[in-house]
């Protein structure tokens, strides 16, 4: 894994999502890559023939992550399956501006707008086939229709996507996204198929993603970010229930 | 109800949101807004102060859904909640701009971002106090630790609004969601809950649901949404088996 950190693609991945990142995608021109990146035009062309194929260069990444969450066939490993986790949530961090931006992006680009669809519909499939499989090896129980693996794949899909807005408002500016948001996305994650996994498997989860990220974060998270804030009704359903 | 929609404040939300989002947020000059509505920017000064104002106006609307879908102290309507589910989800579709352009529009404005997250915040937190009072009254089980009623407040939320993306993507100029879009949500949104709700409620939300759209769309949202896209892994998760 470490050489390939080296290969050029890798280079023009890394230098465009911080130019995507730091002045936007419509900003940023396929020469103003080329020259970050230190290669010509033609060579930056070779690898990808636009920014659309750059930015969807994050699918292989998710799916590789995904792939490797839940080895077909083998026992499932809660660690693995944390670290996946972890693994595809700073991918995602990485290309923010994607994710957060899609809208805009994908609204003039008809093209680059099925593409991601596809890919959307092609993640949610691959979580769900994790799921299935989780299923037939007995560490989850089957779901009641109607509903389904494939409503709990759509959530988990869905709550990344949100969670990734929610930890950039939160720190608009970092570079990195916090531990303590990286935590509560996969407890959150945990927590939805906590119905569904069986008792070992949701503690050994919750046990590998304290292992994972430091205690305190744990601490830090759950006062500041699942904490109950205000309860807006408490009073009203107190009184109609005294 | 219905001779409030001639209040100014209304008009003044109506032709505000129909600018904003045909124009973007940011294109549009508090003046145009008095000039659409036809009043005098003093007027218009006197009932928002700013557009941010104007924005933030969506937080109440939500709010009295959420307290309409389930009357404090009474038994739980589920036609109703269902009902109010679909008046909060049109009411987002109507500021979709704002949502989905969140990112946006707050990065350059902290003290919008705040009021922001506040509001998402108490949000949460009110849709956690329902679900609180459901299992009160016996509408809902318990919830084991450490997974919890404000775990699922969160998650409602984030699908909610990851559901506006998907179907501004899905359809981009309409003015409306579309029936199958905003049945695909609220039977997510109920699934989600269906480990914790009692049957009985399940039952009686998924038959509202049918009750408040044509059942046609029914069938085109389980085909066409929900309906399983090619599943990358089944030939290895079959192989692996065999």
């Amino acid at each position: 894994m470490a050489t390939s950190a080296f290969k050029t693609t890798d280079r023009i991945i890394d230098a465009s999502l911080a130019l995507f990142n730091a002045k936007g995608f419509a900003n940023v021109p396929m020469s103003t890559i080329a020259m970050t990146v230190g290669i010509s035009p033609g060579n930056l062309n070779y690898h990808f023939k636009s920014k659309a194929d750059i930015v969807l260069a994050v699918y292989p990444l998710l799916q590789d992550a995904l792939r490797q969450s839940k080895s077909a066939g083998e026992p499932f490993d809660a660690r693995e399956g944390v670290r996946q986790l972890l693994e595809i949530l700073r991918t995602m961090w990485r290309y923010r501006f994607f994710f957060n931006g899609l809208l805009q992006l994908l609204s003039d680009d008809r093209a680059l707008r099925r593409r991601y669809q596809e890919m959307e519909r092609n993640m949610v499939a691959s979580i769900q086939a994790i799921l299935d499989e989780l299923i037939e090896q007995g560490d989850m129980h089957e779901i009641d229709a109607p509903n389904s693996t494939k409503i709990l794949a759509h959530a988990w899909w869905m709550v990344w996507v949100s969670w990734l807005r929610f930890e950039q408002l939160e720190s608009p500016r970092s570079a990195k996204p916090r531990n303590a948001a990286l935590y509560d996305c996969i407890f959150l994650t945990v927590n939805l198929a906590q119905p569904y996994f069986v008792r070992a498997v949701v503690d050994a989860m919750l046990d590998a993603l304290n292992a994972e990220l430091p205690q305190s974060v744990l601490a830090t998270a759950r006062r500041q970010r699942l904490a109950a804030p205000k309860r807006a009704r408490t009073a009203r359903v107190g009184s109609s229930v005294a």
